[in-house]
């Protein structure tokens, strides 16, 4: 008898932005996993999460080993992030194995960017595994904005702004509505292939949405110094048309 | 003294996908209103957020002239639609200059491709407006599907069915992650479009997510014959990136 895998998202930051069933499955869980970054206390998720983590529910902490800053094609980055996946999934099977329920807190939605999916690669097909939705990060963005983002035929793009720029200016100029995540040093290069797509005066730049210290601005007023990894640029698709 | 406009997600169906922050919101609104399809008894969000509008709260139902099947380029669509718009922001309105909050339920998140946005258009520069943000109809389909959507530096576009073949073909080469909406009679022509990308073989097909009647079928495995309008064509970008 094996236990089950729950992905639990717990929303973009404002622990209010947690669903009924994510809140539920926490609730019912024998094991509550989290990531957490390098060099930080605790994780994001399980913060949002705290009011709900049940007190005698076994936690689990998967420290990633390097952060998320480091060039990916370094092979020593895959390598160490490869192996550190495998070892958080076999911490969690050796829970599921022994029949317990184990919910895995992820920030935003679990199958959209964010880690979980490198568990549910490695144990979905073995265990019964559920998948709890939730409010993206994105999401979260554009409602502390007030910005209706995508309406009707537009045609909607998450970009990371790890692409070149070229390769950013024409994707730019080929979509309506636009999330560019990933900004960290990127902000500078995001902001010339605004620039060289026409679309630099719509941006928005929006950084910790829904938590504290939230800070939504023009990109055109926001410098050029700083933006954390998480901040995204918002470009809306629905410009006035009703 | 004016009142406060609430746009309130509820999510892709599920009640329990509602969050914390939606509950509440409703619960403290002396105003619930809501968009119904013309030929329905009630909306879609209203059957979500049942259980949670006060009884005592005035209910607002704002019925569509006409149905979302209908050529959007038609002028006399175009025109019934917009002074739709015009007549439910002024009811709303009367509401809020009377101080009252008014909450209006959105299926799935408010800001993205929903109804509520030709409401904020005409009044969040003259009222108090807040976004609820809510977990998406997509994010709905694709954790009942379990598929991983997008992940590290893929590219995620939401397409519209109601683009040219051709059109469709080449932004399906273009990008790693794919969600395709607006399925309705357009399915034939999204069967092409994904073939002539090569990307056929990963399409998953998704109904009424989250809701009772769900289907998640491989689209080489269902008919063309009917899809829903609200059903999805979904493509992963992860594809067993560990």
């Amino acid at each position: 008898m094996s236990g089950r895998l729950i992905g639990v998202g717990v929303g973009p930051g404002d622990p209010e932005l947690m669903t009924l069933k994510a809140v539920r499955a926490l609730a019912a869980a024998d094991v509550v996993a989290h990531f957490a970054k390098a060099g930080r206390v605790v994780g994001t998720g399980r913060t949002i999460a705290a009011e709900h983590v049940p007190p005698d529910a076994e936690e689990l902490a998967l420290w990633f080993p390097v952060t998320t800053e480091i060039d990916k094609d370094e092979p020593a980055y895959r390598e160490a992030i490869c192996s550190f996946y495998d070892r958080a999934a076999a911490a969690v099977a050796t829970r599921l194995d022994a029949g317990r329920v184990v919910a895995v807190i992820c920030e935003g939605d679990p199958l959209f960017y964010g880690s979980f999916m490198h568990l549910h690669a490695r144990l979905a097909a073995r265990y019964p595994t559920e998948i709890v939705a939730g409010v993206s990060g994105m999401a979260g963005s554009w409602s502390a904005a007030g910005l209706p983002i995508a309406q009707g035929d537009d045609v909607f793009t998450v970009l990371p702004a790890t692409l070149d720029e070229c390769e950013l200016a024409r994707r730019l100029r080929e979509t309506d509505a636009i999330v560019i995540m990933k900004l960290g040093r990127n902000l500078p290069k995001v902001r010339r292939a605004l620039a060289q797509a026409g679309r630099l005066k719509q941006a928005i730049y929006v950084e910790r949405a829904t938590m504290a210290g939230a800070a939504v601005v023009a990109l055109a007023d926001k410098a050029d110094d700083g933006a954390p990894y998480f901040a995204v640029v918002l470009v809306p698709g629905f410009e006035q048309r009703q």
